[in-house]
Formats: structure tokens, C-alpha cells, sequence
């Protein structure tokens, strides 16, 4: 059966009132362009989840520039495939109208753990993030939402909010998906050109090395960041936005690396933006 | 039965998983101090949900002034015996760790609805409130949560929370318990003396010449202010913070009274701060 398509609050609530005896409902909210990427977080949902929906808004709350929300891509009829080929139940595809009839007055703010990284580079992201969040929680009910460990921050975030707020709902992370050359696979992938998706595998490359020099003993975060930031070639096309070595939960940085963290990049290529990270054990 | 009383957010689940199946969950949010006004919100609450839940926590991230917090009055005991004779089904009353096990980093921001009247003198109050509300919400997930009109601008920033961030309750509101010389019931009411008692009603009076001014026909809401506190008495107890006329929904201040809207004050009567608010009703 293809999945019922709805489009308000609502729509969501009478599409799931008969389902919820039937056990979890499991939520994947995602901006559409959907990829290999989305494809796992529905598939474990799909394994978890007597009911799976997925929520597919552009949210324009988190885009902090007009230009990346304008060419953000929305390729819905591929996705509304993607999603009866992968067994999806329902698909929460609201325009901008029913999330914000109005423009919100009441948010969510996110304070220390959004200070950083993304946090400092693109202002009122999370907060947009944060707030849209809760939104589809309140609006779908899940009993677990499933989130991408690419945007990582972002999902330290969805966690602190849901402890903060005790919000009643699991959160599931689900591990980055790759390209052969290590490229995390991302919906602004599509905007490179030939010879930007041959030089974007570069910042997962630093993480990588990163790591490597983690697990060898290396304690000092500076040291760490400064070996990992070398890999980037020097070429026009290329600016490291940052690179930051930072605790899971807090997403605050850290000096010495004397426990699990997260190396975490931004990487311009041409006029894309991309992030990756990846996790850096110390070694016993 | 007497209440069952919990103290923890898991408490709270636990004592309501049994009782979701029969009906609505009715909540009665409360920073303890029982007193008539709110004995009115249970007594609505019973008639309507065979579920009743009341919340006691005074909550440390709504008050701007610490002396306040220190005095606030925490008579349990009392407390308790109220909601044992309104049949009161379950009471949640948690410590302060219980609900804030470390400073929250992701809470609820109030913006324009917040930034006169009492948004405008106690810095950061709404945003305290909005979060604690939000919390209390999703611990309980009550089908109805009751509200006293005495705090009309904090019903107004509840209600527009619940709109924005698309929380999956119904807020209902509940008319001011007065004294019978007009003073609307509050727990900061016992700090009054004698004579500050005797003086207090002066706000409702003034507040209620509002109310008739407009009900005369009088649009210029400068005009209903001036006359309205001309009834504060000149007197070293009393300091009038404001008297204001605001739209019912987005609490913003209206220059022209076309249409039904809120007089609402703030005295300070001693060291003691009293709000109270009426409904004015231009001629038809």
C-alpha cells in the first residue's frame, strides 16, 4: 500500500489516531531530497516500528541565508517513491502555511550546546532546528524519532532538547552513510560539479586523520586540528570553515582529548557547504 | 482516597499509565499556596476529567528576584489537605532537582508577547514560566491543563505557546476568585499587613474605572489609563509599576480601544507586588 500522503496537523493526527494501538510509532523527519542516507533511518525504523512516518519540510526557520533555502532542492515525486519502495506508512509533507500559519512567537532556544561549530556560523540555525523539531514531535506523537549522526550537533541537540524538556520520545541515531571515497552522503552533494566532487572527500579525509592521530596517543586538541586542517588541499575552490575537536554530549570544545570526542568539520566547496565528523577514541 | 503523591517525572508516568484509558487527564499547574482561586481551577478540573493532577513546584527559573523565590510560601502540608478534600487523584510535587537535574540549555523563548506588562519588568519571568509549563505538559501529557485568568498575561503566552510549538492540549481558562472588597486571591496576599491589606484593593478599583470608562464609550486608551490611576491613593505604600490596555491575544499595548481588551496593572503594595486585570468591552 502506498503511503498516505498528508499535509496538516491535523491530517497527521486522524492518519495516526487507529495506529497507536498497534504499537511504537517511529518518526523520521527529513528535508526531502532524500538519499541512501535517509534511506537507512527509515529502514531501521521500518525494523523497529509498527508505524513509520516521515515528515518532509523544507523548514525555512533554519535557513540562516535566503540563497540556500531558494535552491535547496525538493524533488518530492522521487521521494514519495523512495518512500512506498522502503514500506513508509505516512508521509508529513506540509507547506510553510500549516507549520507556521503565522510567524512563531514562541520558541525553542538553544544556549552553550549551539555555541559552536554550526552554532557559531550560521546564526538562529538550531533555534529554527530546535523549534521545528518539537513541533513534529508534538504534532506526530512518535514514541522514536530516528536522526542522522552526519549533522551531529544537531543531534546533540535534539537530545539535550528532549532531556531539557522532557519530552516523551526515544531518540534513535543512525550512523552516517558513505560514498566508496568517504564523502558523507548529504542533499547538497547534488549542487557540486565534477571537479568540486572530486576534492569534497577531503574534509572527511582530516577527520579521518584526525582520528588516527586520537587513537595513536595524541592528547592535545590543537595538535589534532592542526595535523587534521593540513589534509585540505590548498586550492581556491576549498575553505575549512572550522575544525573542531568537541565532547558528544555538550558539543563544547575540548584542550586534551582524554575521552571519546567528536572531530567535526565545514568545508566550502565552491559555493557548497559541507559538514562531516567522526567519533576519536583515546586509546586505553 | 487521598492523593497519590510523586515526586519524580517517572513517578508521574507511572502513577497516570493505568488511568490514560478511562479519560481525560486533567492538570492543575501550581506553585503550591493553595488558596480559593485555585481550589476554582481543581474544582473545574474534577467536574470535567476523571483524571486530576496537581502540580506543586515553585519554580526557581521564573523569578527574577531571589528574595522572592526565598519568601515565596511553601505550605505543604496544607496544600496537600486541599487537594485530599477536591479529590484531587494524583499531586506532583517534585524538588527542584527532580525537574532541573542540571541548568537547562534548551528552553522555551517568549518574544513580543512577553515584552510589556510584567514581561517588561521581571527579565526573563515568561521564558520561566513557558519552560516550566512545557516540561510539566509533556511529564503529565494532560488532555486539559486549567489556567486562572488572574495571570492573563501568562494565560496569553501559554496559549500562543500551545499554538506555536503545536502542544496536544487544551488550555482552558478560569475566572479570577476575588475578596469580597474586589482583591483578587494570591498566594502573596498573606505577605500584606494590616494596613497594606486595607490599602491592596485599590488596584481592582482602579482597573474596574477602566473597565466602565470604556464601557461609557471612552476609545482613547491614554485617557482610561490617566483616570484609571488617578484611583491609586497617594500614599508611600503604594507604587503603581503599570497600567496598561492590551489586545487579549498578543498582549500588545492598543492605542484606540476598538475592540475587547484587557486592562491590566501591577501594584506594589509594600514590599509586596499584586497584578491583577479586567475585561473591557467597548459600547456595541
Amino acid at each position: 500500500m502506498p503511503p498516505r500522503v498528508v499535509q496538516t496537523p491535523d491530517e497527521v493526527r486522524a492518519a495516526l489516531a487507529g495506529r497507536r494501538a498497534r504499537g511504537a510509532i517511529g518518526l523520521v523527519p527529513t528535508m526531502g531530497a532524500l538519499h541512501a542516507g535517509h534511506a537507512s533511518l527509515i529502514e531501521r525504523a521500518r525494523g523497529e516500528c509498527p508505524t513509520v512516518v516521515v515528515s518532509i519540510f523544507v523548514n525555512p526557520l533554519q535557513f540562516d541565508r535566503a540563497d540556500d533555502l531558494a535552491r535547496y532542492p525538493r524533488p518530492f515525486e522521487a521521494d514519495l517513491a523512495l518512500c512506498n519502495r522502503l514500506g513508509v506508512d505516512v508521509v508529513f509533507a506540509p507547506a510553510p502555511d500549516a507549520i507556521y500559519p503565522e510567524p512563531p512567537d514562541v520558541t525553542v532556544h538553544v544556549g552553550e550546546t549551539a555555541k559552536y561549530l554550526c552554532g557559531a556560523f550560521r546564526p538562529g540555525h538550531f533555534d529554527g532546528v530546535a523549534t521545528v523539531v518539537l513541533k513534529l514531535f508534538n504534532i506526530v506523537q512518535p514514541d522514536v524519532a530516528y536522526f542522522g549522526e552526519k549533522d551531529a550537533q544537531q543531534l546533540a541537540i535534539i537530545r539535550r532538547m528532549v532531556s531539557d524538556l522532557n519530552v516523551p520520545v526515544t531518540i534513535a541515531p543512525v550512523p552516517t552513510v558513505r560514498e566508496a571515497d568517504g564523502l558523507a552522503l548529504s542533499s547538497r552533494n547534488q549542487h557540486l560539479n565534477t571537479e568540486e566532487r572530486a576534492l569534497a572527500p577531503a574534509l572527511h579525509k582530516a577527520l579521518t586523520a584526525a582520528r588516527d592521530a586520537v587513537a595513536g596517543g595524541t592528547r592535545e586538541a590543537a595538535a589534532v586540528k592542526q595535523l587534521a586542517a593540513r589534509l585540505i588541499p590548498a586550492d581556491g575552490r576549498l575553505r575549512l570553515e572550522y575544525l573542531e575537536i568537541v565532547d558528544p554530549w555538550t558539543f563544547l570544545p575540548l584542550q586534551t582529548i582524554d575521552r571519546p570526542a567528536v572531530a567535526a568539520g565545514a568545508l566550502w566547496v565552491g559555493s557548497t557547504r559541507l559538514i562531516d565528523n567522526v567519533l576519536c577514541t583515546p586509546p586505553a
